[in-house]
């Protein structure tokens, strides 16, 4: 395995005094924003709130948070803010009032977005004098201070530094990748592809065991000892992917492409809709043309890499 | 959680004495055939092995096995006889000239297939006065005999709890689905429907990452991650699917069609091949204009059960 060398801090026992605790701002109090600020005064840090709007502060304030009755006032009362909007279009809009006060102050956005939107808002900030990271929340907001939570960040590495010990309060598995401010906007994106297309082909399952007049629940405890075998094989896949060489396959493509026939057999058995595997089986049918037929199914990595130009 | 009443068998300390072990007959020595035989044989189990290539006998002779000449006289030799074959087409090819041989005795199918397969080499043994039992060993070759090693069952209840704990020998995670010859490929199915989806969207991942000259390697451990996080919600969507209430969405349709934009941001990013995408975005709208936009993701198991008619 190829080693990465990404600062990863985990929760300690050992929390500091309720007067070192550093001043938080949050800004934007929807459900993940309301869970920063929940874990950060369950914390005991002095922690400031702003969102557009002002009810959703009131749950927050009886806990014992400020709240800063203009987005100025928020920025103002602590040296980190932290931004949970919906986008990063919606972060700089919320923002451009108190764009004067960022200057010198740690600004950390934590919605989801593109790299490209990460690295307009890296430029934004930084044409305000303020010293930018963001970050990615990679669970729910009921998750939010859990030991196990994961949380990544790229951009100033000072902001990290300075500031890790308080961003761990969000998650005990908080890891720095790198000083571009659009990493974690690319690993979320790079990482959350897996999502809507597993999820399908568990959707799909689940119709033809239906259809067989059988409970949807019996097939889970399978399902879940088949992602788990998936997850055993990615380090493998990864390094091939790393040294370009698919010449050692586990699962070959001419493999995949074997099996395709089967999922015609499961359209016929539960007359189910099969037009998103179509994609799938023209990816492996040019994975072969490609000379890859006997490599590992991991080298689909390199037909993923040259688009067909539209016709 | 809706119960669901599998017989499940675990392996027990519990050995029994060499004397009392079943003999068996494994037909076909491929990879998986070879590793069931050493299996039995490690076991303690007169095993008797046969294959179309004989030179693939040769290891498990030298290990213990009795090599028959014909396969009639494989079938003949043991009252459980396992074959695992490419093909079902294949395993009634190969037994055909032991047909006579079959009545009475146990056939237990480990070959990949549809359910139609299987109930066509249910038909055929059950036509030759065979007992017959199909199975899938959800794993590769090396994982035979291991302790939480699947394999799954149907067909004949007589069969499987008359050779349970001879069964039990393959893969301590022995389940008995139920007395439909096909239900093995079925669940096989079912199940085995996320893995090339799910592959292909972490080897998109792995091109983005790639594309800006980082390690593939280095999303690993967040990949994984988030598959366990795709595992825990599983059961709250067959939960959902089961009920057909798809009210109460922890993710809606919506907002994974709201995602749908960041897949058009990759593609830009790192200049991949987003065709695959396309049919994921038409079940995502197909699933709104029923009606399931504010619903559940797991509603699309609807959408797939409805099947457009070709254009
Ligand atoms: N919820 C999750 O499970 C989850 C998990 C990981 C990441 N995330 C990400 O976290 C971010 C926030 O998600 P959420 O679940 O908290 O969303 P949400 O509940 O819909 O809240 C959205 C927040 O953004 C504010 N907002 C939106 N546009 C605004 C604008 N133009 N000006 C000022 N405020 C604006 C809203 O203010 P109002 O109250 O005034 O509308 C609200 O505070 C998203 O990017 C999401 O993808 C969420
Ligand atoms: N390998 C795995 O990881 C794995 C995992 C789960 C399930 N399975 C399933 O297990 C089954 C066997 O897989 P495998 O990996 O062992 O395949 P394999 O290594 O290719 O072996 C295939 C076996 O089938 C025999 N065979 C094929 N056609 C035949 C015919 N017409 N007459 C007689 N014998 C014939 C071959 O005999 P010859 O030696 O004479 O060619 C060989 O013994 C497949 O259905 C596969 O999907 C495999």
């Amino acid at each position: 395995m190829t080693e990465h060398h990404f600062s990863e801090h985990r929760l300690s026992g050992h929390r500091l005094s309720e007067h070192h605790r550093t001043p938080v701002t949050v800004i934007g109090l929807g459900s993940m924003g309301s869970a920063l600020a929940e874990a950060f005064i369950e914390a005991g840090h002095p922690t400031t709130v702003w969102n557009r709007t002002p009810s959703k502060a009131a749950p927050l304030v009886s806990r014992g948070a400020e709240h800063a009755p203009t987005v100025e006032e928020a920025v103002a009362a602590s040296p980190l803010v932290i931004a949970c909007l919906t986008t990063y279009e919606d972060t700089i809009e919320a923002l451009a009032p108190a764009a004067v006060s960022l200057k010198g102050r740690a600004l950390v956005t934590l919605n989801s977005g593109s790299p490209a939107g990460a690295r307009g808002m890296a430029a934004w900030s930084l044409g305000h004098g303020a010293r930018f990271l963001d970050g990615a929340v990679k669970n729910v907001p009921s998750a939010v201070g859990g030991e196990d939570t994961l949380l990544y960040y790229g951009g100033d590495s000072g902001v990290f530094d300075e500031f890790a010990s308080t961003l761990r309060v969000l998650g005990g598995d908080t890891v720095y990748l790198g000083a571009d401010a659009d990493l974690a906007a690319l690993y979320e994106m790079a990482v959350g592809g897996t999502l809507l297309p597993a999820l399908v082909g568990f959707f799909q399952g689940a119709a033809a065991i239906q259809a067989r007049g059988l409970e949807v629940a019996s097939m889970v405890r399978f399902s879940v000892k088949w992602f788990e075998m998936i997850n055993s094989v990615l380090p493998v896949f990864a390094e091939e992917i790393d040294r370009g060489d698919y010449g050692k396959p586990a699962s070959s493509v001419n493999l995949f492409l074997a099996g395709a026939a089967h999922d015609e057999e499961l359209a016929k058995e539960a007359n189910l809709d099969m037009a998103w595997h179509k994609p799938f089986h023209d990816l492996l049918r040019r994975a072969v043309e490609s000379g890859h037929g006997d490599h590992s199914i991991s080298a689909l990595t390199e037909v993923l890499k040259s688009p067909r130009l539209p016709a």
